[in-house]
């Protein structure tokens, strides 16, 4: 799966990674707490805010490599003032959620997808690398531990947070000498508790998400503080959440913290779904990879990953050839957008005219995967 | 001196400030240390390293606004590991130091440009403003607690890191509603124990430092991340730094976490001073400031603030008018270039070939009125 071979070489090539070049899940040690917290209303979670009983934690120096794996009670991080996480955003993350099926197993879906974005996120920013395999084993233990917080439900699930975070008290602008790597786990509730529900987006033309020769490509933290404001600028023009453009062509890129997807009923009657392409500014979304590879099965369909600008977007939503536009991710799965404000003016989409069947269709075909309605090799049991 | 007013007023008008809209030094709370530790000798010190006794610690929460500040001794910091800090880079830092004169005065130097940048960058983060006059207040406090921690030296300073970051315990993209501002300090050595030490650059035609619509204006953490790879392919060439440029027409932007400053001869004979434009790529640095304040007092040079080209700079290098090119900062206050690594050829600065005199010169006259040699509205006392 992995190619961690390469990356511990070149890391020890670079001389800043000595000792162990991964921790192993065989070592793990498990701590168990004796009184768990009680469980939320599965009705009532609030996505990020409940969290299971137990994190993974892992400790990385330079000197002596990785630290055996420790499962043990939640708890607050004793960090240093000076830790470079807390200046230099020396930081990284991955979102994956573990899914309990309608026969009681309990699944993860594509979680080599995120270890191996992990990794590639992890060299990017001079942190620790590891076997991704012995981190997906490890994770697997720790969902063991905590089965009773994977909702028994049609739709919530326990979402799990791999983090990554430079933890040297040293004030200095360099790759951080001792690192923590974590995973915390927590229930969300179903995105969509009630049906779909729609966005609107404002197409920001001043702020930027990514930019060549930077991290968009790589799940940084970098990458999400700088777009809160934004965020906040969208709301205050009645939309949800930001539609990304990059550069003088206003090229389409991202849509909150989502991929975006837009259907087209192209020239000879056809429908395609277009995404844009992995060129450095689009983060590779486990959703978004699995949308693509889901599509180019789908014989009455095509599938693109191809740029796309705005005055594209709008000639086709001027000519009623965009059917569908969506955003995907984790969280959501396919979150369907219904409005545009660009330039001072408001775009009404067709997306829920019809009831958003293309959206619908690869989230009732993703979650029939998770959920392990249907069998595939995209889902890794955990118990 | 700050604009906080207007500050708070948009704060609490967008609904995300209320309680109280700043913090008072008259209501610090000092709890000091019984046993201080032992001071680092003051020839060995590494930059970032060393720490003093005491720290400042200010909580805010959006419910009830800002806590009494409180002075203790430094320690961790117990932090939720699902803090927006670790996962979203909700975090922004100054630096600053406090110089120990000839006259046995401690003194900052203008400290409100660091105050006023802070609350830019927190107001870009969404991070909570605050009353800059109140926190320098404070940071005077802490410094007068740790008096003993400003070298006694000619050089050797002590280091001032205010820093703010968001604390709140819930994995959402989204303004944080807890947050704590910190200060810590720690003695630092003269950046040229031994006279000037020029560096060699890497002209970077790949990556990218900061972008229009992003934050390379802001002192905040997500643009120190993303550097540090690119720093250590620099040093796999031979240079200790990058030198950062945007764009096709690769403009000059920065140096390593520098503002960069190129001694030009014109061809009148005179000598003109260049530094790009504040135009939302360069980060406003206070020494950056200083330079040209004080250049513009000197009748024998000109400075402008205006963009340069590579080109422009290797057709400099060519015809023999780049007399002097240097960094600025706060922790090196000048720092001269002797060489550029672009395009796979190395370029020789004259920089060093008769001592660096203007480099010297501004060094020499920022440090005058630092250490108190001359006097000057720029600093501050504190004791």
């Amino acid at each position: 799966m992995l190619t961690i071979n390469r990356f511990c070489l070149l890391l020890s090539q670079r001389g800043y990674a000595t000792g162990a070049l991964t921790f192993r899940a065989a070592d793990i040690i498990i701590k168990k707490t004796e009184s768990g917290s009680s469980k939320p209303d599965p009705d009532k979670l609030v996505f990020g805010a409940s969290f299971a009983d137990h994190m993974l934690t892992i400790k990385h120096t330079t000197a002596n490599g990785w630290e055996k794996p420790v499962i043990e009670p939640l708890r607050d991080l004793a960090i240093h003032p000076a830790a470079k996480v807390l200046h230099y955003a020396a930081e990284l993350f991955e979102g994956m959620k573990a899914y309990r099926g309608y026969d009681g197993k309990i699944r993860l879906f594509r979680p080599d997808l995120n270890m191996k974005r992990m990794l590639n996120t992890a060299e990017r920013s001079v942190l620790p690398t590891f076997d991704g395999n012995e981190l997906l084993e490890c994770i697997k233990k720790l969902v063991q531990v905590d089965a009773d917080w994977v909702p028994r439900s049609k739709s919530s699930t326990l979402y799990i947070r791999p983090t990554l975070i430079g933890t040297e008290p040293q004030l200095g602008v360099a790759a951080s000498s001792e690192s923590l790597l974590f995973v915390i786990t927590g229930p969300v509730g179903p995105y969509y508790p009630t049906g779909f529900k729609p966005v609107s987006l404002l197409a920001d033309t001043v702020h930027c998400r990514a930019f060549p020769g930077g991290m968009g490509a790589y799940k940084a933290g970098s990458n999400y503080g700088p777009t809160i404001y934004v965020n906040k600028m969208a709301q205050a023009q009645g939309c949800q959440q930001v539609l990304w453009l990059y550069g003088e062509k206003r090229y389409v890129t991202e849509v909150g913290t989502m991929n975006v997807f837009m259907c087209l009923k192209n020239k000879k009657g056809g429908v395609e779904i277009v995404t844009p392409p992995l060129d450095g500014l689009i983060l590779p979304g486990v959703t978004r990879q699995s949308i693509l590879d889901l599509g180019r099965t789908w014989k009455d369909i095509t599938v693109s990953e191809r740029s796309i600008t705005m005055d594209e977007l709008l000639e086709a939503q001027q000519n009623n050839s965009l059917l569908e536009m969506f955003g995907s991710g984790t969280a959501a799965i396919v979150c369907p957008i219904e409005r545009i404000v660009y330039e001072g003016k408001s775009y009404d989409l067709a997306t829920m005219n019809k009831g958003a069947p293309l959206t619908n269709r690869f989230h009732d075909e993703i979650v029939d995967i998770q959920f392990g309605r249907k069998p595939s090799k995209w889902t890794v049991d955990v118990i």
